[in-house]
């Protein structure tokens, strides 16, 4: 899985889904599933990119066209079952945030 | 400096500014002006909360009442001081998204 590239996203407005979370010690099933999970959401029509990076805490950004890309993704079967596994199993808490990008600006040292 | 927390913020809207960044191997100054900018933004009018991890790439989310609330945390004298020095030093590249978070949800274990 690559954690390492910041998301070539287009001009605003798109969407972001921000998804914070702590995990409980429960590994089984974790990496398989974050690694499909990943690549499933690319092939979601309307996916545009996504950051990821854990340290205690989990924060993962997920980048989105509209809305109704969002939803599709939220009821995607596999993802659902990847949610109720993630709640049984895998994260202590977390929170979603539905948000939309208005403006963004970036540095590129040359 | 608290990376565990999720960010207690109230219900939408509110906004978001979610700085992800890549590092140069530059580290001089950087935890120390890191652990004052987060003091000093907690002390910003409008500020919410806050989020941040790092794993190779950095992901840190801001959560602010009003795009005015950011745009005074933008142009904060310290704080600027703190970007010009994160261009010239820190960051190998960054974007910066400011966002409108229209719905969020949790979850927590019990």
């Amino acid at each position: 899985m690559t954690k390492e590239m910041i998301a070539n996203t287009p001009k605003p407005p798109y969407y972001a889904v921000i998804f914070t979370n702590l995990r409980t010690s429960i590994d089984e099933g974790y990496e398989e599933t974050a690694e499909l999970m990943v690549k499933l959401a690319k092939t979601q029509e309307g996916y545009l990119g996504h950051e990821s990076a854990r340290e205690g805490m989990g924060i993962t950004v997920s980048y989105w066209e509209s809305l109704e890309a969002i939803q599709k993704w939220k009821v995607q079967t596999a993802h659902q079952i990847a949610q109720e596994r993630g709640k049984s199993k895998w994260y202590q808490s977390f929170k979603t945030r539905i948000c939309l990008v208005e403006k963004d600006y970036g540095f590129e040292k040359i």
